[in-house]
């Protein structure tokens, strides 16, 4: 992984099985030492450029802290209003401009190609922090952290993802990294949110076994782990439709009594109802520590995109 | 004060006559201080978030330079729109989330309750800056160390709090926490904007001596402090009656001609047009230094709360 | 310089010759330093508040840098929104509850005066970053820094400024600190948007040779250096008559290879499509080296305020 120095994250598929397993290990080591200390003095006088040009406190402020606790420091643009962006600056512009301030940048954007745009535009690392209905490759990295960390390995999963797979770009992402590790994934969605063929022929022909259902309880007792994700109003036509649909996808206490067998359930957040609060005392219920793994994964690749690992 | 290691600060309840001598010294020192350096190295590695719903830059700011004056960094969303909240995410998720990257929150939310919940919801230390018309108790803190400061002492205190006394949060704590003292107390200002009867039975019942009256010059001339608030328009549903009213409680100078005689005032600020800026050189005039005492008194809880005074 | 300490920068008619050839000195100095290490400890423990009424990625991002560069904390207001001018705050009020917190303040606010404003009222240094059609003065020193580095030296210069002179107060204050160099000026705008008179006079009577055209290629002819700035559409009644004329002011490679000689290329940014993007690796294009060198400018203004040079 000594590669990733002073390059971009734009995309889950830049990783192999062998860069995962790298950022694994250090993500442990920054888990561990942040248990000893609050933080380290490796990225001391770097500063990091958080640009949300869509609103994000999750990832922001993850990234801002997974900065400072390296020892760094962060400017920031919270929301488009705030910057130059309002006059008609393209994201070319606005990145070269910022990559005269900072030493690597972190970009939120509601465009599809924009990160990849501004990354093309600098010479400084850019790291894509989600572009419209594109990518956010962090995001998946600490899932599969997660995961690795909960199940203790990421051999012979079976992992159930639920909820709107053809809009959520996490499950997207996630599909990919776990095909790395030949996990057997079920498909839990509404007919009219089911994951992109295209997606989906891709894992096939990778040999991944790809389960598609409208059945959470039967996929989830073939499971270990339940990816949920938020099923958006707004994505539907008929609201008699949404009201259905939405129904299915909760995870609460009597379903997991039903499901009776330990499963892990994560979630990128923030969640509506489609996982009750009375789980969130359940022993898999991993979806706050799925964030505070963020922390420890955006260490892990900021220290390695400047080249201090 | 030991046992504010790890505790919330939500309520001016909380804190007896005792804890409020700790914090009085303990400011002080760090105003001492403050004098011989910029700042210390006592949170350094440490990270607080400021989490402000609704926009303050007063409390946010003083917050946020108390951290930094005692080494520690700071992450913060400055506007609701900035915000998950604006996904529709419970305070407690949101709380939940910002818990697993910050060491501690201050949290500014426009409703009442809010920040309890959030500190029921996460297991580090929550300070409520603000919730709706609740409490607000680090102001309230600032506020007794000023008087402090300006007079030299708590003891046998005449206060008269004037203003917008119904809706006014500031008011409510600084009475709460005077009465420890057995303060005097002159409650002066429009009926429609009277003192709550709950606060003034309980002040009663403790034995504290309340006056209420609408009449500001002759609650002066019996007092040694002022503390003003602003009168908000949208209170008043007849305009003539706000304007008859606002122009009974304005201080200038010719009002402290006529009083002839020294006296401190207090004002949470902003201030709109009752303290007139023909006072801002007066001697007793406090309400700047009030504002940096906040970073004080601010520093002294943080610095409380992660156990190393 | 050393009278700098401890005093505002609101206008750059402050400057003498001998100013500017310290503060390049300066940022000479640490442009040289950042290339050996990332930051400086000069600063260490001094909070700067950058105050931005206005939104301001750039100015903003760039203050910041600056400060923490030098080893200093920041405290900020993005827009006008998350702050008390809300609330109907004066600026001078504002400016005295923040120099309670902060060491320095930098204002950007759209009002003409309002930074002079907040100096009047505060004993803490205020920098004005752009106050409505007034001064931006730390942005004359840049571009000054940039024109020094560029062209290797301050004497003999011939500059064409180009665009919407009128409003522009980045070449208000350019071509008042140009005429401490003797420089030849060519203003170059469409007629609507022509230098004010008051400007234009004081430099000839100062002895600067200046030249009014609309002819943008003879102007850059015979200069060796384009200022350029963009065109805004909101200052023409007529739309036909805004096409026609920002037409008539774009550079792009053609015009370059018409031009047929090196030529430095300056822009205070953001630019829309008065320089075509193809121009971009132009060896005079120096639009984003620019932004760079506000950071060392910034960074000599900042120590030299706090008299750490």
């Amino acid at each position: 992984m000594s590669n990733l120095k002073g390059k971009d994250i734009l995309h889950a598929s830049q990783f192999t099985k062998k860069d995962i397993d790298a950022i694994i290990k250090n993500a442990i080591y920054f888990e561990k030492e942040l248990k000893r200390r609050s933080s380290l003095n490796l990225l001391k006088g770097k500063i990091l450029a958080t640009l949300f040009f869509e609103p994000s406190t999750r990832t922001r402020l993850s990234f801002e802290t997974a900065m400072q606790r390296l020892g760094g420091g962060v400017i920031s643009v919270a929301s488009a209003e705030s910057s130059s962006a309002a006059k008609g600056e393209t994201v070319a512009d606005t990145a070269r401009t910022v990559a005269q301030y900072a030493d690597a940048i972190v970009i939120r954007h509601p465009r599809l190609g924009s990160a990849k745009e501004a990354a093309n535009a600098v010479p400084i690392p850019v790291i894509n922090a989600g572009d419209g209905a594109g990518q956010h490759p962090t995001q998946a990295l600490l899932d599969i952290y997660t995961i690795y960390k909960e199940l203790g390995s990421l051999k012979n999963l079976a992992v159930a993802m639920v909820g709107d797979l053809k809009y959520g770009r996490t499950v997207h992402a996630l599909a990919e990294l776990l095909s790395l590790f030949h996990a057997r994934l079920y498909f839990v969605s509404p007919d009219l949110l089911r994951m992109p063929d295209e997606i989906t022929s891709s894992l096939k022909e990778k040999g991944i076994e790809v389960i598609e259902t409208d059945d959470l309880f039967k996929a989830a007792s073939a499971s270990s782990l339940i990816y949920m994700t938020r099923i958006q109003k707004e994505r539907f036509g008929d609201l008699s439709e949404y009201e259905r649909v939405k129904g299915s996808y909760i995870i609460n206490r009597s379903f997991l009594d039903r499901l009776n067998k330990k499963i892990t359930i994560l979630h990128p957040l923030p969640r509506v109802d489609e996982i009750s609060t009375d789980v969130d005392n359940y022993p898999g219920a991993a979806y706050f520590r799925q964030m505070r793994n963020g922390v420890f994964v955006r260490m892990t690749l900021l220290s390695m995109i400047f080249g201090k690992q």
